[in-house]
């Protein structure tokens, strides 16, 4: 089955578009970043992505080993370790990373319970004493004002702990005490800052419109500072397990957005707050890191959509997570395991990693727009767009595009780039290596020879005022073009139609 | 037009062959290797094809810089300088390589004449005075033994001179001159280490079964040390020069092996020389830097197929040059500029480049082998073959090759690297860019993507103890396979079918 | 006080001496292989100092996640997860590093109890079933043969657990446990290939010689296989608490080797063990990680003195450890934290870095030696030699190392590193810094410029066939020095007096 | 003989100073870039010191290959090669460094003559054709202006041809056939873009006072455009050869100035030049490439002074050259040659690096300065200074600065680097090792273990209000110390006094 899209595209138009796909990326806990490999892919990341910030978990966790008490003539006294923290810090900002603050989970000895999240065991229950929860925030944020300057911390966004509606990260889901850790916490973090901007309540989707009701009329009502509004968002319906995996269907993308303008309706619903931003700070398909969907193409092509819608309604949309360096439901066996990360475990560039590449390479002014595609261009003239095919199911859906624009005549470069099922899809060629569960160094190298996007350079003349040309889209394929205008040079005898191939 | 090739394998089968694809290169005069875009070039090939030896011109030329002399209580002197020399030696031999050592140039200094060859003028007359040549040659010569040590400098061949039956390399192309050479520096070199192997004629292909002839008589007849034979080869036609550059037809590769096996069997009719090593100190297709053919696709087909087959004559081949860095013919205008390397100024691969990486990757046992393809296997079961099409003229002419090999049933994994007009052909994309003398950065980057072999990853069953394939094979196509028997593993939960494009 | 130290050194003596040095090193637990800096610095490690071995605990914690259990169809299922452990043994392999494997702690999963050691938490008690326990021991085993070749896993030391004789690391300290233990493990490694040597006890000096002899009894009477006998040393008395840290009295040298020569009397008083190998698998002046003593420079002296005694009686000895992320005792405040490794987290050598960087120097026949000094020769003529003056509590004791050599006349070079309290003392430097809790990046660097031996070149002239020379010491120094013949070139009208300074 | 210094510092006071020490450096010339040598040299160079802008000779000579005419149709034409210019200026660029441009010598095919200049032939004669000149300006610097973009370009600043008040770099000395060049050179940039900034006349220190008042007055009478005004300065007197080599005597500093004053004097005396800019293009203490002088520590204490002073009459001042690629007077034979580099081929830093080095860290404001020191401190109270003593012949005369600051009570931290002639002296560790002519691996990295500043780290305590110390300075000692309050921090439990050498 195949269809046929038509697209007239007149390079004076101005669209709606906002593309905030490079403001954040999510990341394992904290302590992750200490590793190499975690290091290595975030590095890659950087040099071909380049996202402004990042957000992850576990910055007061143990492994962070950042509170500590001890006793001392009878009395029990506390000291605040910032090895850890300032090394992934460091790291971050090396690579042009600032933090999106998360401020949780509880140390253990800070804990009024036991109850703990995850294979790598964070505490989700509240401080037994709100006193040194607020000097921890503040010797913490106050640490970071003298190593990193007071200047640079008040651009990094602060968010108060992670999906406080869900019992399994806060314990009950108790909305009160919720309110009252925002209401301390964010006290703490402008008692060293009053410029610091900072948010909540990190809710996910459940009892979610409750949740964001309720917490933006207390903050309202109990003039607590908010300086933006935090969320997250995952695409896929009920989960069905199968060994270390996870299937799971995708919602309609109609559907995913909904639930996000939905949040915003409510946010503008308050006088005090219409056209706050909304951070998404965690989106993916899938919320579980053991569903092999985040590797494949239709990932790829799924998100391509969403980064091209999610700017209406949010400030940022924060990809869970940049790498596969991650423990939360343990280690995985193999290289394709499922796992959030836009690489994996080697390095190797998953279909999605391409996707923000190429909402790297959008130009400042959208000319068109639409469920499969979206086309700016710059100053310069230089047109660039990226268009996509989502498919679930077994089924096969092509789709040509045919884009006609008026340019003015002369030569022009066009410049494809494609990723879909046949051309850069490195799950099923590690499948046809036999999925191999480690990886030897020559297999690595070959999967990295594959998993690149399919580059092709055309020469186009335009001289009838009119450029008129097709992209093919395969079921799940993302494709990105680019057409500028050339002046050809010619050196003396150089003559092309001598030369075999030419 | 295209044709259907049947090759029927048995795994058993040996079939002669020897590959010395590797052991030597070509560079531009050992000045050149100051550059830090030659040592980029270098290192790259190093790391993807690895030879084993290098030789290029110009090692006594002024710009090397060796030999002086000075006055000095009236007498004149004579002292060296192996500043330059010392840093391009060491800079080989970090990079895995060895000198194939050609002795010359001749210092202006020592020159009895004013002749220069090249835009870089290397002089070509013979000393004033063979004394001090061959003082130069013992100076250099301990030099090196001080520096590399002894038991390093006698693995080094040693070549004397240039194509000295050409009136441009060596004054008058004069015969008896050049055997006074020989004996002169044969004698200063065993002088140092009698184990040192050297050799000539160094001659093209002009006039050159008289000279080799009278070389191989004149070296037996008067006793004069010979350890191997060396000379050139190139197989083009007349040229035609327009502009910057020169166009010209290749010869057919019959007629291009039938000269060499006519020196082998001159070097055979010597008894005391008979099975003698001949080293082809320099191949291509065309001889002038100038020649577009260097940078197609065509190039890459026709030098593959001349790899599998020199080895029955030559005891080793150096493709003429590694890069383009070279200035014979003065500097390029453009990055296509025609010149002899594997990879442009800008470190882009040229399609020859593949030809030299993919015989890089031969198996120790050759089973089958033709005008069209050369297949090997390893001790492990592991199937390697090079297949390509070379086509001249202006039209297509595809193959497909249908091998059929008998093998154990199990899974198999085929890795094919296809390099072709459409896929690997970075001269074409230059000019689908408007071929742009001077390369930007991001232009360059561009062409990298491109300039790639496509690599595919398939998985094979065999069912019924036998396996077949077609490998097709585009006008021009040079393409890699290697077959390897797997033993798939699945993870638990892990199921193909349940996930969409795996 | 200071003393002369007179030696007369007759380069043709051959004196006792075993240079183990550099055969094996001690690590923190393998999981912390996974971190960045600690890739780093055993990256620095291997490139300056180069050792053969690495040991460390931690393989089967569940931190490396190797051992899980599932339910399938109402069965208790076993499955393995080498993902980590291929990341660690990768990186090892990859910097020239082979393992000392250590086989422990226990799984959770397949633990006897909850008993564990350290603030990581390593489980030390008996497996719950040892026929499990001999499954994931082959099923390792068998994974490294597979992945890194059989030829290669052969060539790796393995021993049975740490230090079971201590109840902290043992439950009970039971030695009837560990003895079964013992027999169930060879016989699983040998099951894998009977090559791999292997052995214990691995006992520290608690209890020590009834452990080794009960051990060596029980092995001999039972025909257990046993390839060498491991153990460990340290050279510290009693501790005394303050705060994070920990300070302690060294014991003399001698009585430390005394304790290891016991060792090797009672070994050797067993026929069948005579002249077995005897592995020290740790040892250091501390086995706390929080004496500051690991930063001094008496360290330096100290252990110097041990290198080059241990050979006499050990065939390695591994010093623990290489670095200093390691959290045994938690995580460090400071970079200066007394923790045990050779260089800092911020990558700043100790002075005992020096100490192995010296030794690695060591030329191979020694020519005389005594408890200040070691001095070697090479068949060049190279004379290498090594002195130190460790010097414990608040006097200083300098010593005038006064040298006298009957040498040919002639030309020397002599380069001479010094390592003392003075001229190379980062934790000094760093109390003078204000001893930061956190290094920002400018006090690193500062810190990396004074962490160097200060060294010197000199010219000697020998003129009536013997060389005197005088090494200072100062306390706590460690000097390296070397001698080597040299023959000045003079460049034509170079001469040093026209020249201020020269 | 030794001399105290008192030096008492008011940090309220201001005092004139300077510091364009890092505007711009010498370079060899332009082809010389193209070295892998060169291109290690100058990136260390750019690390460590960080200059702004570069200038070398060469631009237009004939082994840049710009300029080219061919014949056709019975024509002669021209054409221009970009090649090696882009390659050239893409690393300047890349390196943080700007063009200063130089535009000279003459290509052979557009010279009047054959006259050339250095070891490498540079045509200094006028061009046979002005308006061909202006074509190649043109081209050139649009050429850039496509390349860089024009608000890239315009920051360059242009300088019309070297020394032509020199016979040996323009034919005869010509002035008004200079001035002829001046006009046409200035027109044909300033046509590209009338914001380029260019000035002249680039002479040296002979006949230099007509010359620079003859060409102000024509620039003045004939309105031909002048931005600035550029001239070189040496420091030696005449010059004494032998062999390979040239000694010569410095000047007094005091002499250099004065000179340079009279320049000032002259430029102001036109009202409408009064305080424009004069940039020294050139400066060193020797003119000559041979002689020995570069490579001592007399270069970098002399040079240092100079620094201190040159910024009161000069917008800039560069130093003659970065590094030892250079030939004006052939290859060095050995790697300290008396080259004008700041470090030697093998890159090691020669004294005089130290001396920019060390200027690199001078603060905003000065607040004391002699002929022995510079003394400057920042916003945040930091105090930075440089001391210097230069002595010329054989005795010693040194110096101790003796300091005194009223300074806040509490504790400081003072970290000094010295390069003396025994410190850091790797001119004579060559010697001492038997001046090698060509150095093996070994003894160059045991040359740059020598080869930098003694660094101490040392605790003052200010208790009264007053900080006084003492810079000890040996003969051509040059030292920096930097003085920063500090507020320790204390482990808990950590003691220095309980540790050994803390």
């Amino acid at each position: 089955m195949a269809n046929k899209l038509y697209c007239k595209i007149n390079l004076e138009d101005s669209i709606g578009f906002n593309n905030n796909a490079l403001f954040c990326i999510g990341t394992g806990r904290m302590n992750l970043a200490l590793r190499k490999e975690y290091y290595n892919q975030l590095k890659k990341v950087q040099e071909d992505i380049h996202f402004s910030y990042i957000r992850g978990h576990g910055l007061f966790c143990d492994d962070m080993a950042v509170y500590h008490i001890y006793e001392e003539d009878g009395t029990e006294k506390t000291e605040y370790n910032f090895t850890y923290l300032d090394m992934v810090f460091d790291d971050y900002l090396s690579m042009g990373l600032k933090p999106f603050v998360e401020l949780g989970f509880m140390p253990e000895k800070l804990a009024s319970g036991s109850q703990t999240v995850f294979y790598w065991k964070g505490n989700v229950t509240p401080p037994s004493d709100y006193n040194k929860w607020a000097e921890l925030i503040k010797a913490t944020v106050n640490h970071w004002i003298d190593r990193y300057g007071r200047e640079e911390v008040i651009t990094w966004p602060f968010e108060v702990w992670n999906e406080p509606n869900l019992p399994g990260f806060w314990k009950d889901a108790d909305m009160n005490e919720y309110f009252h850790l925002y209401e301390v916490t964010v006290k703490a973090v402008k008692n060293c800052d009053s410029r610091i901007r900072i948010g909540g309540p990190a809710i996910c989707g459940v009892d979610d419109e409750r949740w964001l009701h309720s917490f933006l009329e207390h903050c309202s009502n109990n003039k607590i500072p908010l300086d933006f509004v935090t969320r997250h968002a995952y695409a896929t319906d009920l989960p069905e397990k199968d060994g270390h995996y996870t299937y799971q269907n995708l919602r309609k993308p109609e559907v995913f957005m909904n639930e996000l303008k939905e949040s915003r309706r409510i946010i503008d619903s308050f006088k005090e707050y219409t056209g706050m931003e909304m951070h998404l700070t965690e989106f993916n398909t899938s919320y579980t890191p053991l569903n092999p969907i985040h590797d494949t193409n239709l990932n790829a092509a799924y998100i391509a959509r969403l980064l091209s819608e999610l700017g209406d309604v949010c400030a940022s949309y924060s990809y869970w997570t940049f790498g596969d360096v991650f423990e939360e439901a343990g280690v995985s066996y193999t290289p394709f395991s499922g796992c959030f990360g836009l690489l994996t475990n080697g390095m190797i560039p998953k279909p999605t990693y391409w996707a923000f590449s190429f909402f790297r390479n959008l130009r400042a002014n959208a000319v068109a727009r639409s469920e499969h595609y979206i086309i700016t261009k710059d100053n310069m003239g230089v047109i660039y767009g990226i268009a996509w095919n989502p498919v679930e199911g077994n089924e096969d859906k092509d789709i040509y595009l045919q884009i006609s624009i008026d340019l003015e005549n002369g030569e022009y470069r066009m410049v494809t780039k494609l990723v879909d099922e046949n051309t850069c899809n490195p799950l099923k060629d590690w499948i046809n290596m036999g999925s191999p569960a480690n990886l030897k160094k020559e297999q690595t190298e070959l999967l990295l020879e594959c998993a690149k996007p399919l580059v092709k350079i055309e020469r186009l003349s335009v001289t009838d005022g009119n450029l008129k040309f097709e992209i093919p889209l395969s079921s799940n394929a993302l494709c990105s073009f680019e057409i500028q205008r050339i002046y050809p040079e010619t050196d003396r005898g150089f003559h092309p139609y001598r030369i075999r191939g030419a």
